[in-house]
Protein backbone atom coordinates (compact mmCIF):
# COMPACT_ATOMS: atom_id res chain seq x y z
CA UNK A 1 0.00 0.00 0.00
CA UNK A 2 1.09 3.59 -0.42
CA UNK A 3 2.66 4.79 2.79
CA UNK A 4 1.59 8.33 2.18
CA UNK A 5 -1.93 7.73 2.45
CA UNK A 6 -3.72 8.93 5.07
CA UNK A 7 -6.54 7.59 7.45
CA UNK A 8 -9.11 9.44 5.96
CA UNK A 9 -8.38 8.41 2.34
CA UNK A 10 -7.95 4.59 2.93
CA UNK A 11 -11.18 4.79 4.72
CA UNK A 12 -13.28 6.50 1.85
CA UNK A 13 -11.42 4.05 -0.60
CA UNK A 14 -12.29 1.32 0.94
CA UNK A 15 -15.73 2.61 1.17
CA UNK A 16 -16.15 3.40 -2.56
CA UNK A 17 -14.60 0.08 -3.24
CA UNK A 18 -17.47 -1.49 -1.04
CA UNK A 19 -19.49 0.48 -3.79
CA UNK A 20 -18.39 -0.68 -6.76
CA UNK A 21 -18.39 -4.10 -5.24
CA UNK A 22 -21.72 -3.76 -5.15
CA UNK A 23 -22.52 -2.15 -8.39
CA UNK A 24 -20.99 -5.05 -10.28
CA UNK A 25 -22.63 -7.72 -8.83
CA UNK A 26 -25.77 -5.96 -9.60
CA UNK A 27 -24.23 -5.99 -13.07
CA UNK A 28 -23.71 -2.13 -13.67
CA UNK A 29 -20.73 -1.22 -15.75
CA UNK A 30 -20.16 2.93 -14.86
CA UNK A 31 -20.73 4.90 -11.21
CA UNK A 32 -21.06 8.45 -11.28
CA UNK A 33 -18.99 10.85 -8.55
CA UNK A 34 -22.74 12.70 -7.50
CA UNK A 35 -23.84 8.98 -7.03
CA UNK A 36 -20.88 7.88 -5.21
CA UNK A 37 -20.98 11.36 -3.06
CA UNK A 38 -24.86 10.89 -2.38
CA UNK A 39 -23.92 7.25 -0.93
CA UNK A 40 -21.47 8.78 1.16
CA UNK A 41 -23.12 11.86 2.38
CA UNK A 42 -20.17 13.33 1.19
CA UNK A 43 -19.41 16.93 -1.09
CA UNK A 44 -19.16 15.65 -4.73
CA UNK A 45 -15.81 17.58 -4.66
CA UNK A 46 -14.13 15.10 -2.18
CA UNK A 47 -15.33 12.14 -4.67
CA UNK A 48 -13.26 14.20 -7.57
CA UNK A 49 -10.48 14.88 -5.59
CA UNK A 50 -10.15 11.10 -4.33
CA UNK A 51 -10.36 9.95 -8.30
CA UNK A 52 -7.18 12.05 -8.94
CA UNK A 53 -5.34 9.21 -6.66
CA UNK A 54 -6.77 6.64 -8.62
CA UNK A 55 -5.34 8.50 -11.76
CA UNK A 56 -9.41 8.86 -12.68
CA UNK A 57 -9.90 5.29 -12.57
CA UNK A 58 -11.80 5.09 -16.64
CA UNK A 59 -13.54 8.42 -16.44
CA UNK A 60 -16.02 8.25 -19.08
CA UNK A 61 -18.61 10.99 -19.96
CA UNK A 62 -21.04 9.86 -17.56
CA UNK A 63 -18.99 8.48 -15.00
CA UNK A 64 -16.15 6.10 -13.65
CA UNK A 65 -15.84 2.45 -15.40
CA UNK A 66 -17.01 0.31 -12.32
CA UNK A 67 -14.25 -2.77 -13.02
CA UNK A 68 -11.23 -0.32 -13.28
CA UNK A 69 -12.17 1.55 -10.01
CA UNK A 70 -12.29 -1.68 -8.61
CA UNK A 71 -9.28 -2.89 -9.62
CA UNK A 72 -7.42 0.46 -9.22
CA UNK A 73 -8.60 0.16 -5.69
CA UNK A 74 -7.37 -2.65 -4.25
CA UNK A 75 -3.91 -2.28 -6.03
CA UNK A 76 -3.84 1.17 -4.15
CA UNK A 77 -5.03 -0.70 -0.98
CA UNK A 78 -2.38 -3.78 -1.80
CA UNK A 79 -5.16 -6.55 -0.72
CA UNK A 80 -3.25 -8.47 -2.99
CA UNK A 81 -0.53 -8.56 -0.30
CA UNK A 82 -1.67 -11.19 2.35
CA UNK A 83 -0.90 -10.03 6.08
CA UNK A 84 -1.13 -13.01 8.43
CA UNK A 85 -2.39 -12.56 11.98
CA UNK A 86 -3.31 -14.33 15.13
CA UNK A 87 -6.44 -13.93 17.03
CA UNK A 88 -5.81 -14.44 20.70
CA UNK A 89 -8.68 -15.14 23.02
CA UNK A 90 -11.24 -17.72 21.51
CA UNK A 91 -14.45 -16.54 22.94
CA UNK A 92 -17.46 -14.92 21.14
CA UNK A 93 -16.06 -12.07 19.56
CA UNK A 94 -12.79 -14.25 18.57
CA UNK A 95 -14.59 -16.93 16.72
CA UNK A 96 -17.07 -14.44 14.79
CA UNK A 97 -14.02 -13.08 13.88
CA UNK A 98 -12.45 -16.25 12.15
CA UNK A 99 -15.94 -17.07 10.97
CA UNK A 100 -15.65 -13.83 8.97
CA UNK A 101 -14.92 -14.68 5.40
CA UNK A 102 -14.78 -11.52 3.87
CA UNK A 103 -11.44 -10.53 6.03
CA UNK A 104 -9.48 -12.86 3.30
CA UNK A 105 -10.65 -10.63 0.58
CA UNK A 106 -8.95 -7.59 1.59
CA UNK A 107 -5.48 -9.86 2.40
CA UNK A 108 -6.26 -10.05 6.11
CA UNK A 109 -5.48 -13.35 7.16
CA UNK A 110 -6.09 -15.36 9.68
CA UNK A 111 -3.61 -18.07 10.47
CA UNK A 112 -3.91 -19.35 13.93
CA UNK A 113 -6.08 -19.03 17.37
CA UNK A 114 -4.80 -18.91 20.72
CA UNK A 115 -6.85 -19.56 24.39
CA UNK A 116 -5.57 -20.71 27.35
CA UNK A 117 -9.32 -22.54 28.55
CA UNK A 118 -8.21 -26.86 27.80
CA UNK A 119 -11.59 -27.15 26.03
CA UNK A 120 -11.03 -24.95 23.48
CA UNK A 121 -7.52 -26.40 22.39
CA UNK A 122 -7.07 -28.52 19.12
CA UNK A 123 -10.48 -27.04 17.89
CA UNK A 124 -10.55 -25.93 14.25
CA UNK A 125 -12.93 -22.95 13.61
CA UNK A 126 -12.94 -22.37 9.67
CA UNK A 127 -10.02 -24.07 9.38
CA UNK A 128 -8.17 -22.35 11.74
CA UNK A 129 -6.82 -24.28 15.17
CA UNK A 130 -7.13 -23.12 18.62
CA UNK A 131 -3.88 -23.45 20.21
CA UNK A 132 -2.59 -22.67 24.09
CA UNK A 133 -1.64 -19.62 24.20
CA UNK A 134 2.24 -21.30 25.38
CA UNK A 135 2.70 -22.10 21.95
CA UNK A 136 2.41 -18.33 21.00
CA UNK A 137 5.95 -17.60 20.51
CA UNK A 138 6.92 -20.07 18.98
CA UNK A 139 4.22 -19.97 16.16
CA UNK A 140 4.32 -15.88 15.92
CA UNK A 141 8.39 -16.77 15.00
CA UNK A 142 7.51 -19.56 12.85
CA UNK A 143 5.33 -18.11 10.81
CA UNK A 144 6.60 -15.17 11.25
CA UNK A 145 3.24 -12.90 12.55
CA UNK A 146 3.57 -9.88 13.71
CA UNK A 147 -0.16 -9.09 13.97
CA UNK A 148 -2.35 -10.04 16.85
CA UNK A 149 -5.88 -9.41 17.40
CA UNK A 150 -7.02 -9.28 20.87
CA UNK A 151 -10.58 -10.10 22.00
CA UNK A 152 -9.53 -11.63 25.81
CA UNK A 153 -12.11 -10.67 28.45
CA UNK A 154 -10.77 -7.09 29.52
CA UNK A 155 -9.44 -8.47 32.78
CA UNK A 156 -6.76 -10.55 30.75
CA UNK A 157 -6.32 -7.25 28.60
CA UNK A 158 -3.24 -6.44 29.93
CA UNK A 159 -1.04 -9.28 30.69
CA UNK A 160 -2.08 -11.04 27.46
CA UNK A 161 -0.73 -7.66 25.47
CA UNK A 162 2.75 -7.57 27.72
CA UNK A 163 3.21 -11.62 26.91
CA UNK A 164 2.63 -10.83 22.95
CA UNK A 165 5.04 -8.46 23.16
CA UNK A 166 7.17 -10.56 24.48
CA UNK A 167 6.89 -13.30 21.76
CA UNK A 168 7.35 -10.93 18.88
CA UNK A 169 3.98 -9.22 18.42
CA UNK A 170 4.30 -5.76 16.99
CA UNK A 171 0.97 -4.88 15.99
CA UNK A 172 -2.20 -5.50 18.13
CA UNK A 173 -5.73 -4.71 17.05
CA UNK A 174 -7.27 -4.41 20.51
CA UNK A 175 -10.97 -4.56 20.61
CA UNK A 176 -11.05 -5.15 24.49
CA UNK A 177 -12.38 -2.13 25.68
CA UNK A 178 -9.04 -1.33 27.59
CA UNK A 179 -5.82 1.03 26.61
CA UNK A 180 -3.25 -1.16 26.78
CA UNK A 181 0.32 0.28 28.16
CA UNK A 182 2.54 -0.74 25.18
CA UNK A 183 6.67 0.22 24.31
CA UNK A 184 6.66 2.55 21.94
CA UNK A 185 7.68 0.27 19.05
CA UNK A 186 4.73 -1.25 19.17
CA UNK A 187 1.40 -0.01 16.90
CA UNK A 188 -2.30 -0.66 19.31
CA UNK A 189 -5.42 0.05 17.08
CA UNK A 190 -8.29 0.38 19.43
CA UNK A 191 -11.44 -0.35 18.52
CA UNK A 192 -13.63 1.91 20.55
CA UNK A 193 -16.89 0.27 19.58
CA UNK A 194 -18.43 2.06 22.65
CA UNK A 195 -17.04 5.47 21.52
CA UNK A 196 -18.20 4.81 18.24
CA UNK A 197 -21.28 3.79 19.78
CA UNK A 198 -22.04 6.80 22.24
CA UNK A 199 -20.67 9.34 19.36
CA UNK A 200 -23.59 7.70 16.64
CA UNK A 201 -26.17 8.09 19.23
CA UNK A 202 -25.56 10.93 20.98
CA UNK A 203 -28.35 13.19 19.74
CA UNK A 204 -30.62 10.56 21.56
CA UNK B 1 -25.04 13.53 26.90
CA UNK B 2 -23.90 16.78 26.41
CA UNK B 3 -24.95 16.94 22.48
CA UNK B 4 -21.86 19.86 21.71
CA UNK B 5 -18.82 17.02 22.24
CA UNK B 6 -17.42 16.38 19.64
CA UNK B 7 -16.70 12.65 18.16
CA UNK B 8 -13.16 13.06 19.17
CA UNK B 9 -13.97 14.49 22.70
CA UNK B 10 -16.05 11.44 23.31
CA UNK B 11 -13.73 8.92 22.29
CA UNK B 12 -10.91 9.83 24.87
CA UNK B 13 -13.32 10.19 27.32
CA UNK B 14 -14.06 6.81 26.48
CA UNK B 15 -10.74 6.26 26.65
CA UNK B 16 -10.01 7.80 29.95
CA UNK B 17 -12.74 5.95 31.17
CA UNK B 18 -11.40 2.80 30.35
CA UNK B 19 -8.05 3.90 32.27
CA UNK B 20 -9.64 4.96 35.47
CA UNK B 21 -11.73 1.84 35.69
CA UNK B 22 -8.47 -0.13 35.52
CA UNK B 23 -6.89 1.89 37.97
CA UNK B 24 -9.85 1.78 40.40
CA UNK B 25 -9.70 -2.32 39.91
CA UNK B 26 -5.86 -1.93 40.86
CA UNK B 27 -6.76 0.05 44.31
CA UNK B 28 -5.21 3.25 42.80
CA UNK B 29 -6.72 6.46 44.02
CA UNK B 30 -4.67 8.93 41.95
CA UNK B 31 -4.16 9.24 38.02
CA UNK B 32 -1.76 11.75 36.89
CA UNK B 33 -2.25 13.66 33.37
CA UNK B 34 1.34 12.72 32.39
CA UNK B 35 0.12 9.19 32.82
CA UNK B 36 -2.76 9.09 30.70
CA UNK B 37 -0.90 10.88 27.79
CA UNK B 38 1.31 8.48 28.43
CA UNK B 39 -1.00 5.40 27.93
CA UNK B 40 -2.69 7.00 25.33
CA UNK B 41 0.33 8.44 23.32
CA UNK B 42 -0.96 11.82 23.02
CA UNK B 43 -0.03 14.91 24.69
CA UNK B 44 -0.13 15.76 28.40
CA UNK B 45 -1.82 19.70 26.86
CA UNK B 46 -4.97 17.83 25.15
CA UNK B 47 -5.17 16.11 28.77
CA UNK B 48 -5.31 19.31 30.69
CA UNK B 49 -7.99 20.87 27.83
CA UNK B 50 -9.81 17.85 28.22
CA UNK B 51 -9.81 17.91 32.03
CA UNK B 52 -11.22 21.73 32.16
CA UNK B 53 -14.80 19.86 30.18
CA UNK B 54 -14.64 17.59 33.32
CA UNK B 55 -14.04 20.29 35.49
CA UNK B 56 -10.67 19.35 36.47
CA UNK B 57 -12.27 15.92 38.30
CA UNK B 58 -11.06 16.57 41.68
CA UNK B 59 -7.89 17.92 40.92
CA UNK B 60 -4.63 17.52 43.64
CA UNK B 61 -0.91 18.28 43.91
CA UNK B 62 -0.19 14.95 42.58
CA UNK B 63 -3.38 14.45 39.81
CA UNK B 64 -6.95 13.66 39.34
CA UNK B 65 -9.04 11.75 41.82
CA UNK B 66 -10.01 8.30 40.10
CA UNK B 67 -13.40 8.00 41.55
CA UNK B 68 -14.28 11.29 40.97
CA UNK B 69 -13.28 11.41 37.19
CA UNK B 70 -15.19 7.70 36.71
CA UNK B 71 -17.99 9.48 38.29
CA UNK B 72 -18.14 12.79 35.74
CA UNK B 73 -17.38 10.89 32.45
CA UNK B 74 -19.99 9.13 33.24
CA UNK B 75 -22.52 11.74 34.18
CA UNK B 76 -21.21 13.35 31.08
CA UNK B 77 -21.61 10.04 28.53
CA UNK B 78 -24.74 9.58 29.90
CA UNK B 79 -24.11 5.87 30.67
CA UNK B 80 -27.06 5.47 32.95
CA UNK B 81 -28.87 6.63 30.28
CA UNK B 82 -30.31 3.69 28.81
CA UNK B 83 -30.83 3.28 24.92
CA UNK B 84 -32.75 0.18 23.84
CA UNK B 85 -31.47 -1.32 20.36
CA UNK B 86 -31.98 -4.76 18.34
CA UNK B 87 -29.76 -7.11 16.58
CA UNK B 88 -30.96 -7.91 13.23
CA UNK B 89 -28.96 -10.90 12.01
CA UNK B 90 -28.16 -13.60 14.46
CA UNK B 91 -25.16 -14.80 13.16
CA UNK B 92 -21.62 -15.21 14.95
CA UNK B 93 -20.92 -11.53 15.02
CA UNK B 94 -24.56 -10.88 16.20
CA UNK B 95 -24.28 -13.31 18.53
CA UNK B 96 -21.12 -12.18 19.84
CA UNK B 97 -22.62 -8.43 20.39
CA UNK B 98 -25.22 -9.86 22.27
CA UNK B 99 -23.18 -11.81 24.80
CA UNK B 100 -20.91 -8.88 24.86
CA UNK B 101 -22.24 -7.94 28.78
CA UNK B 102 -19.87 -4.61 29.16
CA UNK B 103 -22.59 -2.97 26.80
CA UNK B 104 -24.82 -2.89 29.07
CA UNK B 105 -22.73 -0.63 31.55
CA UNK B 106 -22.39 1.91 28.80
CA UNK B 107 -26.04 2.14 28.68
CA UNK B 108 -26.71 0.05 25.56
CA UNK B 109 -29.14 -2.16 26.04
CA UNK B 110 -30.22 -5.44 23.27
CA UNK B 111 -33.41 -5.87 23.55
CA UNK B 112 -33.83 -8.45 21.08
CA UNK B 113 -32.57 -10.35 18.43
CA UNK B 114 -33.69 -10.99 14.53
CA UNK B 115 -33.45 -13.42 12.05
CA UNK B 116 -35.19 -15.37 9.14
CA UNK B 117 -33.59 -18.79 10.24
CA UNK B 118 -36.14 -20.81 11.21
CA UNK B 119 -33.68 -22.85 13.22
CA UNK B 120 -32.42 -19.49 15.14
CA UNK B 121 -35.93 -18.64 15.50
CA UNK B 122 -37.18 -18.35 19.64
CA UNK B 123 -34.00 -19.37 20.75
CA UNK B 124 -32.64 -17.23 23.74
CA UNK B 125 -28.69 -15.80 23.37
CA UNK B 126 -27.76 -14.00 27.28
CA UNK B 127 -31.12 -13.24 28.01
CA UNK B 128 -32.19 -11.58 24.49
CA UNK B 129 -34.62 -13.47 22.79
CA UNK B 130 -34.02 -13.81 18.56
CA UNK B 131 -37.36 -13.27 16.97
CA UNK B 132 -38.47 -13.67 13.31
CA UNK B 133 -37.48 -10.63 11.33
CA UNK B 134 -41.20 -10.13 10.17
CA UNK B 135 -42.03 -9.18 13.84
CA UNK B 136 -39.99 -6.25 14.20
CA UNK B 137 -41.66 -3.57 12.90
CA UNK B 138 -44.43 -4.65 15.26
CA UNK B 139 -41.96 -5.16 18.35
CA UNK B 140 -39.57 -1.46 17.01
CA UNK B 141 -43.25 -0.02 17.84
CA UNK B 142 -43.99 -2.05 21.05
CA UNK B 143 -40.74 -1.60 23.04
CA UNK B 144 -40.07 1.89 21.43
CA UNK B 145 -36.68 0.88 20.06
CA UNK B 146 -34.84 3.47 17.42
CA UNK B 147 -31.81 1.66 17.10
CA UNK B 148 -30.71 -1.48 15.03
CA UNK B 149 -27.29 -3.60 15.19
CA UNK B 150 -26.80 -4.75 11.58
CA UNK B 151 -24.62 -8.09 11.34
CA UNK B 152 -26.62 -10.07 8.70
CA UNK B 153 -24.52 -11.20 5.38
CA UNK B 154 -23.27 -8.16 3.13
CA UNK B 155 -25.66 -9.32 0.31
CA UNK B 156 -28.94 -8.88 2.57
CA UNK B 157 -27.48 -5.81 4.20
CA UNK B 158 -29.26 -3.29 1.83
CA UNK B 159 -32.63 -5.13 1.99
CA UNK B 160 -32.41 -5.35 5.55
CA UNK B 161 -31.67 -2.30 5.56
CA UNK B 162 -34.78 -0.49 3.64
CA UNK B 163 -36.78 -3.11 6.03
CA UNK B 164 -35.52 -1.40 9.12
CA UNK B 165 -36.31 1.97 7.67
CA UNK B 166 -40.07 1.12 6.81
CA UNK B 167 -40.26 -0.61 10.45
CA UNK B 168 -39.57 2.90 11.88
CA UNK B 169 -35.58 2.62 13.01
CA UNK B 170 -33.79 5.83 13.08
CA UNK B 171 -30.04 4.74 13.73
CA UNK B 172 -28.09 1.33 12.00
CA UNK B 173 -24.92 0.28 13.07
CA UNK B 174 -24.00 -1.23 10.50
CA UNK B 175 -20.90 -3.82 11.08
CA UNK B 176 -21.44 -5.01 7.11
CA UNK B 177 -19.00 -4.09 4.78
CA UNK B 178 -21.63 -2.47 2.66
CA UNK B 179 -22.37 0.95 1.78
CA UNK B 180 -25.81 1.54 2.45
CA UNK B 181 -28.57 4.22 1.06
CA UNK B 182 -30.62 5.49 3.38
CA UNK B 183 -32.96 8.85 3.38
CA UNK B 184 -31.32 11.84 4.89
CA UNK B 185 -33.34 11.39 8.56
CA UNK B 186 -31.84 8.31 8.83
CA UNK B 187 -28.25 8.11 10.78
CA UNK B 188 -26.27 5.34 10.21
CA UNK B 189 -22.77 4.56 11.57
CA UNK B 190 -20.28 2.17 9.27
CA UNK B 191 -18.10 0.26 11.54
CA UNK B 192 -15.17 0.04 8.94
CA UNK B 193 -13.31 -2.87 10.50
CA UNK B 194 -11.55 -3.72 7.02
CA UNK B 195 -10.66 0.21 6.48
CA UNK B 196 -9.45 0.02 10.39
CA UNK B 197 -7.35 -2.83 9.36
CA UNK B 198 -5.74 -1.26 6.55
CA UNK B 199 -5.04 1.83 8.18
CA UNK B 200 -3.45 0.58 11.16
CA UNK B 201 -1.37 -2.17 8.99
CA UNK B 202 -0.38 0.01 6.02
CA UNK B 203 3.41 0.29 7.32
CA UNK B 204 3.65 -3.81 6.51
Amino acid sequence: MDKNLSGKVIHRLTQYHCIVMNMEEQGKDVVSGPCIAKLLKIDDSQVRKDMKILGKAGKTKVGYKVSEMKRIIEKILGFEKAKDAFIVGSGNLGLALAKYDDFNFYGFKIRAMFDNDPLKINIAVNGKQVFHISKLPELAKKMSVEIAVLTVPRKFAQETCDYLVTSGIKYIWNFTPTVLDVPDNIQVWNENLIGNFLQFTKDI
